[in-house]
């Protein structure tokens, strides 16, 4: 069973570089299952209605989430009747949306669990609790893919190790920059510290360089907009044993426009 | 002129590893200059004479530090003494030791500069217009590399950005996980987000990995310990043109034993 | 019934100048209950059973912690053991010792329960809901003291309106310097953002301030150690009512060594 | 020579109460010379011309600011046009506006500067450098009061301690809550670590405090208003000598209206 999961999306750039991508890689590759980081999908900001269709359209199946997620209008009511986003799920009980979703892959229940670290970013329940109880709610589905969501390589490494065994893949986000450490731990859990992101390529995170090196100098207020020029795509692609649903491999891919 | 930068060394299994793979790796691709990372030295924690003697042994040339600088007892003395130590410049003025250091290459001067990011990580001065300065004080040298130690991916990407065109490489530690970014700018500067550490494969970061996690699920106090097992190397190879000092290309170098 | 909150306790001149003072406090108020922040009354860092027995020795019936809990070496066995000392409740369960405490005050149950803030200081669980829980479980309580530890001052000012009506009193602790604004919140629970500390009053939060200074200037590794000279003893008395546990009044008491 | 200094204020409330309090204030104390903190005077966020007319009208002289100085549209230009208006010193050389002003008081200069904190706060300069440097650049002037706006107790007595006897007054804001230890240090500088604010009694930190509670119970957006009801007037009056600059005495003034 193949897996696809793409890394943050970034604004228009990010989403019509998915449409134009998105179909021939998954012929060429026969993935099963695309999955998809969509906070930073509109404009850089949190997902809206518009954003998810077209994402949809270009064939991601699941959008997971992050510190992003409330940033549209409509989210809250977006996130509630929409059961194909997750949003991190240590956000406290009775927060709107769903923390994890389960879908059919291959005739398999398939769960995607979307969680937040806390170091630097969120002051959410602890991600490790989170996650085992999720588990253990679930004890029959063996195919689960689970976004971590978080600033520091150390969390999303223990995260890796917390779950090695226990579920098919651990993915990261949030820092835009694809790391190359991807490999199958050894108890069959594919990890990644982050995928990186599909949007474009010589902004800071997608976001005007210009917009971001003056905020950084200056420290005054600085309104970002997303950057344009070529863009870049990030992904992995991970295969699990259909019955298993252990890790055979985890590949990065990255695909870049000239420029 | 081939420069190697390594990273983030971490502890004796770190140490050791630079001093049985270096060697082979100055041959085989006729380096002329290493630089190390060497914040994460000594059990992981700053850098001692026995350390650095270890590293100038193997082969390694200059050596820059991060936020670690100063975990050593010995620490200031080693770095007033020692000028192939280079620790973040943006320190205050005042502070013991260099945070640049000119060197000999291929009977150019070569500039190597060390510098800290503040995001999430210090509050040092800013490095931004340190670099500036560093730089306007030694117009005539062509080739500088920069090891900016830093957190985040943005402060880093904007490090890049700035000195695109100014300097030769623009080189990423502290987070310990390599990324899959290097490129050249279209300015001339090779860049990386980060380049990795040296040290144990199977802990967080290098230390233990069931002390971390013990550490993130009850945060009660815990001492870490450098991890043990199996060890991975991980460096840049910058390759630069003698004259203009612009580089041509950057190479990520990953080595891991079997196991 | 009269209830004597004593801040953080710092130090040696901490615990010293609490014997000198307390007794006569006691006598002079005819207080029925006294309750201590500890979490730095072993050289500024944590608690032994050393300061512990000079406290109990010196009045103090409760001790509340921080995030200095575990600085000593044996804390964990210290807070297994000693019923009378209590540490943020908010911790993971399985943490060791206890979040809250039962003793008697004039014939009746009194709950101390002490939390900890997140912003800028921990990962812990939610205090709001935790502290939910505990006065769940103790529906029959109507004498509650919460010693909410946290930096920020809007964290300590939400639990008290969270708890307003439903405990006794919300006092703050942890950035050692007193706030001038005590008084009982509409529901009938008294409130002060912090109590601040016994201890060095011309030092820098009861450290020495010229090492305190230094660290600031320099940003280089500094050991800071308790400061001399006259000390300071800073609480406050809360009278309840004895039937319903509302808070009558609030008073805030400073004492300062001539010098 | 009396200087009345006022913390924060905080919206519409604030500005109000200011005009209803200070001109009878000022005869009553005979004050010399008024200076506010006012980075909350419009609608909690920054300050613009209007607020900054209302807080003159009502007699303030010379306005303060802190991390909100850039929150208002026209902000560069009013700190650029308007001498009276004083920001954060410490920002980077070329930011607008000044980060300090000098007037005319009983006929003598005075030097009123603005600082920022770095500890959970921002990422400007040094401030204890930059201080310095300020003082230094005025040799001949005796009296100076100092606003240091800051998060931390910390960073705050140890930039009193720092200009102990180089300036006429320390006074702190930014948390919104007065404290209660206000002296004249030895070298004679009148030191305290927060003034607190005007404004909405009955809020936290002058906001709507169902907002500021929903927000840190659940973790997502919450756009916080300035609250109503009852208003208090927070500031501290300071009495210089005449000649030698040197503080005589620091008084704190709580006013609030019933309710
Ligand atoms: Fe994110
Ligand atoms: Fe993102
Ligand atoms: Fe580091
Ligand atoms: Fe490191
Ligand atoms: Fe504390
Ligand atoms: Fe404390
Ligand atoms: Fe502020
Ligand atoms: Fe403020």
């Amino acid at each position: 069973m193949r897996v696809l999961f793409i890394g943050d999306i970034v604004g228009k750039p990010g989403q019509d570089y998915v449409r134009e991508v998105l179909k021939g890689l998954l012929r060429a590759r026969r993935i099963d299952l695309v999955v998809a980081n969509g906070e930073n999908a509109t404009n850089g900001r949190g997902i809206n209605r518009l954003a998810c269709e077209a994402l949809y359209d270009a064939g991601v199946e699941i959008i997971t989430m992050g510190n992003h997620t409330w940033d549209q209008k409509d989210s809250e009511a977006l996130l509630e009747e929409d059961a194909r986003i997750v949003r991190p799920a240590n956000f406290p009980e009775g927060t709107p949306g769903r923390g994890y979703t389960v879908c059919k892959v291959a005739g398999k229940p398939f769960l995607v669990i979307n969680l937040m670290g806390r170091t630097f970013l969120s002051q959410l329940d602890c991600p490790f609790r989170e996650v085992d109880r999720i588990l253990a709610a679930h004890p029959h589905i063996r195919h689960v893919l689970v976004d971590m969501h978080a600033e520091t390589t150390s969390e999303k490494l223990a995260m890796g190790w917390h779950l090695d065994g226990r579920v098919s893949a651990v993915v990261g986000t949030h820092t835009h920059v694809p790391t190359a450490d991807e490999r199958v731990l050894p108890g069959g859990t594919a990890y990644i510290t982050d995928v990186g992101m599909v949007g474009p390529r010589d902004g800071i995170l997608g976001m005007d360089r210009d917009l971001v090196l003056r905020k950084m100098r200056t420290h005054l207020p600085v309104r970002f907009q997303v950057a344009g020029g070529p863009r870049q795509f990030c992904a992995v692609e991970v295969d699990l044993d259909d019955e298993s649903g252990r890790a055979r491999s985890i590949e990065r891919i990255f695909l870049c426009e000239p420029g």
